[in-house]
C-alpha cells in the first residue's frame, strides 16, 4: 500500500490519528532514504505539538523495531528479560542486576548505550575494565546468553536503524520532548533484544530528566502501555534521583563500587538495594519467585553468598575483560565542607556536568573520557558533617582539571542546619 | 549577531515570539543554504500550529524581502500602485484596471503569475497575445514604468528567493494553508515591486482559496496589518467567486474579453464593473481623485473614451505583442442545458479543474497550456434558461480533448425551478 507523505504529514497536523499501515509506510521510507529529512522533521514536529495516542505510539515503536534486525532469542530457553533505567548519576545498577538475575537462572540480553551528557552508561563503565570488549556480533551476543545466561552489547548498526537517523535528526529540530517519540525511541530498542519481560527505573529529581513524580508517572505509563502492547511483561520502579545514587560517579570507581557491594563491604547501602529491589523486580517479572518478597530473599542470598561476584567474574571472562588489573585514578582532590550541619540538597544535574568537565561523562559523543575519573560522595542527603570534613573527593588522571571544578562542585550541595527528610528511595511501584 | 537554528524552532514551538532578528537570521540562512530544509520544514509546521503573531508577520515578510532585489522605482515620479487577487476563475481584471490606471496618470509596475491549479495567471493571458514578452529584465521594467507608466512581468530570480524556495517546501510539507506563511509570501513578492499602494481583491466563495467571508476578512486584515507595517497604502476588496469572473476563462478568451469591453462592447458587464472599482481604489488610493466616487467616474471616462485600449495597445506594443494576430481556437463544442429553470449553482473550483483537462491551466507547474483553449459561460447564476439552449461553449485546440469534459462540466452546474438571489460582485471593503 502506498501513501503520499504529505497527507500522512497533514492527518497529525489536523491532530488526526495515523494507522499502522500510515505509520509504518513513513518510517519504512525515511529509513530507506525515499522520504526525505524535511518531510521526517515536518512529522515530527507535527508529532510533538499534535501528540499520539496510545495505538499510533505502539504502531510507531513497532514499525521503529522493524526498520532493523531483531535479536532471535527464540531457541534459547528460559525467560528474558532487561531493565531499562531512563539515566541519572552514579545509576550503575545493571552491574549488579545483571549477575544476580543471571545467576538466579533467568537470562539477560542487555543492550546498553554510553554516557552522554550529565548521565553515564553502562558500557563505558565496564570498558573501564581492561579488555572488555562490547564490540561482539548478534550471533555472539545470543550464544553467550545462551551459555551464560548475560551478555552485554552496545547498540549495532542492525538494530533499529530508524530510531538512530530519526534521533539526529530530533536533536536539531528541538523534538526531543515529545513523550511518544521518547517512548518509541527507547521501546523500539528493547523490543529488539528479543525479551519477553522488562523492568523500568524511571528516575525523578534533580538528577534526572523527569523532574516531578507526575511526568515520571505518565512516561511510565505510557512505556508500560507499549510493552504490554507488544505483549512483554512489564513492571516499574519510580525512583529517587535528587542525590547520585551510591558513593561514586565515574566509570572505573562504579566498577569498584559494584565489586565491593558484591564482595559484602558496607560501601553504599542505596545501591546495593536499588540493585536488589530491581533484581527481585526481574525474577518475580519471570516467574522465579511467588512473590516479589520471595524474590527479594532470593537474590540477596545470591549476593551475599558470593555467587553474584562469580557470575560477575564470569561475565567479564565472556567479554575479556580482567577485572584485576582495573585502573586505580592517580590523583585525587578532597574537598572540605565550608559550613556544619546536614546535608540538605543536591543538585544532581549539575554535579554530572562536573563529571563532564573532568572527564568522567562526554558533552558530545565524540569526546572521549578518562575511565578512573570520577566524584566520591563522602556524605549523602540527611547526613551530618562538619566544617572542614571531607564532603567529596575528586579522582582522575589530571590534577588541574580536578582544581578547576572545585568551586563548581561545592556550590551543587546544601549544608544546612535543620536535618532534612532522607529522600524515599522508591517513589513508587507500577505493576 | 548570531542563533542556533534549533533554539528559535524550540521558541515557536513552545508558543513563543519570534524577534525581528531571529526571523532575519533564520530566513537569511536558509537561503543562504546554511541552515538546511529540515530545520526549516520544523520551523514551518511550528509556524502552522502554534502561528505568528502581527510583528512576526511583518518580520517574515521582510525578512523574505531582503532575501532577495527590491526594485528601486524611487526615482520615478508619481504614485505607484499595484493589485493584488488571491485567485479566481475568468479573473481577467489586471488586464483592464491595469491600462485604466496607467491612462490616470498613475505607475503601475506589476509582477504576475502563471495559472496553477484550478486559478488562472495573467502572464499566461498576456503571452497568449503572439510575441508578448514578459521575461524583461528589472531596468527595462523600470524605465517603462517610467516611460509608458506601466508594465508587467514575471517573478525574476533576483525577487524574493527566500519565498520560492519556502513555497517548494511547504507544498511537500504539509504547511501551505497558515495565515501568517501565506500572508508573508503575498506580501514579499509585492513590496519586492516598489510599490507605494496596493489594492486587494480578496475572492470568497466555491472559486476561491478562501470559502468563508470570515476566512477572506480575517486573510485581508493580516494583509493590510502587513502592509501598512511597511509603511504602505493599501484597501480591499471582497468579491464574488461563486461563480467564474465574466463570460470566458481561458488565456486569449479572456483577452479577447478584456478587448471587447474596452471597446464599449456588453458582453460581461461583471469583469468590467469590478475591474472599474479596483482601478477607482487604486486611483483614489494614489491621490487621484477626492473620493471613491469622483476616482469611479474617471475611470469610466478612461474606458469609455478609447482611452484605456489606447493604453492596453501601447502596452502591448512595449512588450512586442501583436494584438491583431491573438489566435482564435480551432475547436468549439457546445454544451446544452439538460433542464429547464434558472442557473442556481457553479462550482467554480471544478470548472478550473475542468479548464485544466482541456489545457487552458496547468495542474504541475511543468506543464504546457493551449492558449486558445477555455469555456465561455453563456449564463450565470440567477439567469433563466431552457432545456436544450446553449449552457457552456468549450473551445480549444483539440476536440477530443473537449469531448472528454463534457459530461464534467455540467456537473458544475446545477439548475433549478426557483429563481435564486443573483450574488453581489463585491462583498465587503476594507479600508
Amino acid at each position: 500500500m502506498r501513501f503520499l507523505p504529505a497527507e500522512i504529514i497533514k492527518k497529525k497536523r489536523n491532530y488526526g490519528a495515523l494507522t499502522e499501515e500510515e505509520i509504518q509506510f513513513f518510517i519504512r521510507d525515511y529509513t530507506n532514504g525515499k522520504i526525505p529529512d524535511y518531510q521526517m522533521s515536518a512529522l515530527l514536529m507535527a508529532i510533538y505539538l499534535n501528540s499520539m495516542n496510545e495505538q499510533e505510539t505502539l504502531a510507531l515503536t513497532q514499525a521503529m523495531l522493524r526498520s532493523g534486525e531483531v535479536v532471535d532469542l527464540s531457541k534459547i530457553s528460559g525467560f528474558k528479560v532487561d531493565k531499562h533505567s531512563t539515566g541519572g548519576v552514579g545509576d550503575k545498577t545493571s552491574l549488579l542486576l545483571g549477575p544476580i538475575v543471571a545467576a538466579a537462572g533467568l537470562k539477560v540480553p542487555m543492550i546498553s548505550g554510553r554516557g552522554l551528557g550529565h548521565t553515564g552508561g553502562t558500557l563505558d563503565k565496564l570498558e573501564s575494565i581492561p579488555g572488555f570488549n562490547t564490540q561482539l556480533n548478534l550471533e555472539q551476543f545470543s550464544s553467550a546468553v545462551a551459555k551464560h545466561n548475560i551478555c552485554f552489547i552496545g547498540q549495532t548498526k542492525e538494530i533499529c536503524p530508524a530510531d538512530k537517523k530519526i534521533y539526529a535528526l530530533r536533536d536539531v529540530t528541538a523534538t526531543i520532548e515529545s513523550l511518544p517519540l521518547i517512548c518509541a525511541s527507547i521501546m523500539s530498542k528493547k523490543l529488539a533484544e528479543g525479551i519477553d519481560g522488562l523492568v523500568l527505573d524511571v528516575k525523578v529529581g534533580s538528577g534526572a530528566f523527569m523532574k516531578t513524580l507526575a511526568q515520571a508517572e505518565e512516561l511510565s505509563l505510557s512505556l508500560m502501555s507499549i510493552a504490554r502492547g507488544a505483549d512483554k511483561k512489564i513492571a516499574t520502579l519510580i525512583t529517587n534521583m535528587d542525590q547520585p545514587l551510591g558513593r561514586f560517579a565515574g566509570n572505573s570507581l562504579e566498577v569498584e563500587e559494584c565489586v565491593a557491594i558484591m564482595m559484602g563491604k558496607e560501601i553504599a547501602p542505596d545501591t546495593r538495594e536499588l540493585s536488589l529491589k530491581l533484581s527481585a523486580m526481574m525474577v518475580w517479572l519471570g516467574g522465579g519467585a511467588a512473590s516479589e518478597a520471595e524474590a527479594y530473599k532470593i537474590c540477596e542470598k545470591i549476593l551475599t553468598s558470593g555467587r553474584a561476584f562469580e557470575k560477575f567474574e564470569e561475565l567479564c571472562k565472556i567479554h575479556g575483560g580482567d577485572l584485576k588489573s582495573l585502573p586505580r585514578p592517580k590523583e585525587s582532590l578532597v574537598v572540605l565542607a565550608q559550613s556544619s550541619g546536614f546535608v540538605s540538597e543536591m543538585n544532581t544535574e549539575a554535579i554530572g556536568i562536573v563529571g563532564i568537565k573532568i572527564k568522567a561523562g562526554r558533552a558530545q559523543v565524540s569526546d572521549i573520557i578518562e575511565p578512573t575519573a570520577g566524584i566520591e560522595f563522602h556524605k549523602k542527603i540527611g547526613e551530618p558533617i562538619t566544617a572542614g570534613e571531607p564532603l567529596f573527593t575528586l579522582w582522575g588522571a589530571d590534577k588541574s582539571l580536578l582544581e578547576n571544578v572545585r568551586q563548581e562542585l561545592l556550590e551543587t550541595t546544601s549544608i544546612s542546619l535543620q536535618k532534612p527528610m532522607s529522600p524515599s528511595l522508591i517513589l513508587k511501584t507500577l505493576l
